[in-house]
């Protein structure tokens, strides 16, 4: 396995091809320990070779004819980020026909077209991935292609839009209309000048036939989502919605019932309780909802474990047991809890007398801890409380002034010490 | 492939043991056509065989003997699920060095010996998989080990422990004291009779040092782990966050940074706008926070599609391309929106006089459509304005209900209709 290297080929290097290209350059120093080969673009399929020179190390990996890459015997991954259906579609057909493995980011192929790329691949016996096609950061398809086989899931809900989560939020938080959020968007480059595909849910839609498919083992195409947008709603609709306990998201809905399948992108409202309400700005979200959904009790791990037993057997029925072993190729060091930086919550009880605030506040300054923010409030009998929230300070030094604190005799009891995230 | 059937034995038939007993029977029917083969459960290990008689269809598969599995050439899988440091790590460690492949739920085991296991696994090239070990619904370990493959992680924080997640939401919701919502956690069977693992952040410890080991791609083990429990937190302290706009938790946190690893289970304070503060009762919940972390922009995307990538590169060296393939091997159908059921929320613009919400409601009647909620609202001139969330009911009843107020002279206009998630 030493200095093995795999060629791949990419269609296209707009936006996401040029993060693809950064991401590769990036993990060059630690592929070859995590994957035990490494590997090289070998050419890029761009429309203008000048545009793109400045993009790429090397100008002479760029090409404008497909067969450089969809003929290349030495080519063995063909990754498609060039978007839209033709001649996307037609090109990593060529590819799998041509036994080569493809990665693709195109929702619009795969939420119209996957079933037919799929069967080609497994023709072939090579791979075809697509978990960049609903992709916000956060993988999804896999688990639920994968690791949840032995669940049987009944529903996924998410936010699957960071445009249009953005939008809503500044009409949530901000009073905007949605023209306005609309065009902030615009501005700060979350919305595209054509924002249709996003905001009428097509974008979101085009996700949720893809997970869909993978969630209930069926195939569910685009043209099977109902998709409604979020351009009627207005600041008053949400308004009310939050006097109901509620906010408004554009869901993203695929459900399995004893009737059939659900598969719909509309705006609801939702509990403002509930964890997908509070997801914000252009951030996406996805939950699952299983048979078996809850953190205490028998089933949910039972599941993992199956899920772990279905995965051997793959490897075993596919000969390749040992595909992913110890992933712990470095030796980082851990640090110390007294090394850690953190902000803390105090709450003591002191003396309620002239001058306690500022001695508390002075020990704490001395022991190089600002303070964030303080509250004061009078007890019965002559005891006063105090909560302080630092800001950020080694967790040494904090431990030096409450020692401090706690030798003073005007302040009675120390009770509460918490750590605060962030 | 036709009947190919994969031998596997269980260590323990206890609360887990017996769920993956009734997972696999439930998955037999489709077990097939998901995998390519059938899992037969050859053999249990358990003690008493009287006692667990009554656990399975057919007592045979029952043994005291540990050689029964651990030595049987036929069995290609050991479920290891009685817990426990000893004697599961050397039957674990036995049945690897026996060729076989290991699955388990055993945090215990694998947060402190995880290493000499997966080490074991490697040399004699069989899987050793431990998803269960962090498991809570969602799987986690395998996005880490595998998915994310192409991302920088530079956090995962989360909620590993559904008791004391429990007993910090009565805390908060409901003003009790720590001992009175252990007792309640108790009574509901959340919490064993000795809580310690549990409210102590042990549990979580483990589960913390099994996914930072995951993340970081380098050891940490429990004893690295920093853990405090949530027995000190009082009502109080909670009421007092809350003034500050944040809520307590349990959070289990592993952070990369310049210094080195921080792995660490502690009460903390979180923004009540953080995702996991809304995380309640006994449920989990794990965030991974990445250098490229948002679903706009091109590096999630990117990161996704390098993910894939590595994964075909991983194939292509085992040498099982097209190990997972298309997963639809079912054909349900997928309903039409007007056949689901949902709340709605509806607002309308109506003439300001006495029987116009008697009118409303009518019409809402005669169509099947129950109402939960309404307000009315006056605003000026003559208009007043009605919102309704109704009950669930099924979107054609609704519609036509629509279309009838649309057509009456005393509805002004019918502003939004949004559907209301649940």
């Amino acid at each position: 396995m030493e200095n093995k290297v795999i060629k791949a080929g990419m269609l296209g290097l707009g936006t996401v091809g040029t993060g693809v290209y950064k991401v590769l350059k990036s993990q060059e120093p630690e592929m070859e320990a995590k994957l035990g080969a490494k590997v090289e673009l070998k050419k890029i399929l761009v429309r203008n070779l000048e545009k793109a020179a400045g993009k790429v190390d090397d100008p002479s990996v760029l090409t404008n004819d497909p067969k450089e890459i969809l003929e290349d015997p030495e080519i063995e991954i063909v990754i498609e980020v060039m978007g839209g259906m033709q001649p996307a579609f037609s090109y990593m057909l060529a590819a799998l026909n041509a036994g080569k493995s493809v990665v693709t980011a195109n929702k619009d192929v795969v939420a119209s077209e996957g079933k037919k790329l799929l069967e080609a691949a497994r023709a072939s016996g090579r791979d075809f991935l697509y978990e960049a096609s609903v992709a916000g950061g956060i993988p999804i398809l896999r688990p639920l292609k994968q690791c949840l086989a032995g669940n049987h899931i009944s529903e996924v809900i998410g936010i699957f839009n960071g445009t249009t989560n953005f939008i809503l939020t500044k009409m949530t938080k901000e009073g905007m209309e949605f023209e306005e959020a609309l065009q902030l968007a615009q501005d700060l480059g979350y919305a595209e000048a054509d924002p249709t595909a996003d905001i009428e849910g097509l974008d979101a839609g085009r996700k949720v036939a893809i997970l869909a498919s993978a969630a209930f083992n069926s195939r569910v195409v685009f043209e099977n989502v109902y998709t409604e947008g979020i351009a009627r709603i207005t600041a008053k609709d949400i308004q009310y919605a939050r006097e109901m306990g509620c906010e408004i998201k554009l869901l993203g809905v695929a459900r399995l019932t004893e009737e059939g399948i659900e598969a719909r992108v509309h705006p609801m409202l939702i509990d403002s309780d509930h964890p997908l309400a509070s997801v914000q700005d252009s951030y996406n979200a996805v939950q699952d909802a299983m048979f078996y959904g809850r953190g205490a009790g028998e089933l949910p791990t039972a599941s993992a474990v199956v899920g772990d037993v279905f995965d051997c057997v793959r490897n075993i029925l596919a000969g390749c047991c040992g595909r992913i072993g110890c992933t712990c190729y470095k030796d980082l060091p851990v640090r110390k809890i007294s090394d850690i930086r953190s902000k803390y919550f105090v709450r003591m009880e002191v003396e309620d007398r002239s001058g306690v605030l500022a001695s508390v506040a002075a020990v704490f300054g001395n022991n190089d801890v600002s303070i964030s923010q303080v509250v004061q409030k009078r007890k019965k009998s002559e005891l006063a409380e105090i909560v302080v929230i630092t800001e950020k300070v080694q967790e040494r030094h904090f431990m030096d002034a409450i020692r401090i604190l706690e030798g003073m005799s005007l302040i009675r009891n120390i009770s509460s010490l918490i750590r605060v995230y962030g």
